[in-house]
């Protein structure tokens, strides 16, 4: 077995819960905090955390606004965050090869 | 966006380490601690303490032995795991099927 597709795998996109705001956001332009935090059924802390991560590596921009007098939060992949991803996927398909051909 | 895929993987296999030894052992029928640890590049405390988690989970199978004066280990997975590994991997393939038709 080759090791090295698991090990290469990004340790800040692997985590479940940035996994999934990372495939989200793959599938988008840009998403709302809301939008996003109601579609994975997180909390608002829980999602707030894993946003940091993804911004403090650069994988995701967050813009705020108003609209209606309201505060708008919204998130989009960066251009490095959409390499980052693609990358991950493309280990994780190698990963599903391997051990689709073994077991 | 379906989360779910990403939601119900497993977080015992989902972690890297153990995501490595348990794609080792689905392609084999047992393998010895020194031979994983050697082709994983993991220190012993680290394949020890992985394993001890996967042991629990009922997913792997421990068994150790004196070959030439020597103990020996060997580890192997059990039916769950390898159910278990088989149902990551198929929600593996679901979440990359994804991430492609929509990026």
């Amino acid at each position: 077995m080759n090791a090295k597709p698991i090990q290469q795998l990004d340790r800040v996109i692997h985590e479940k819960g940035r996994m999934a705001i990372m495939s989200m956001l793959a599938a988008a332009t840009e998403l709302s905090f809301t939008d996003m935090r109601d579609t994975l059924e997180m909390t608002d802390g829980n999602l707030t955390t894993h946003i940091r991560t993804l911004q403090q590596a650069g994988y995701v921009a967050v813009s705020k606004s108003y609209q209606k007098n309201r505060s708008l939060t919204t998130c989009a992949l960066t251009g490095d965050g959409r390499r980052a991803f693609g990358q991950y996927v493309g280990l994780l398909e190698k990963i599903v090869a391997q051990a689709k051909s073994k077991s």
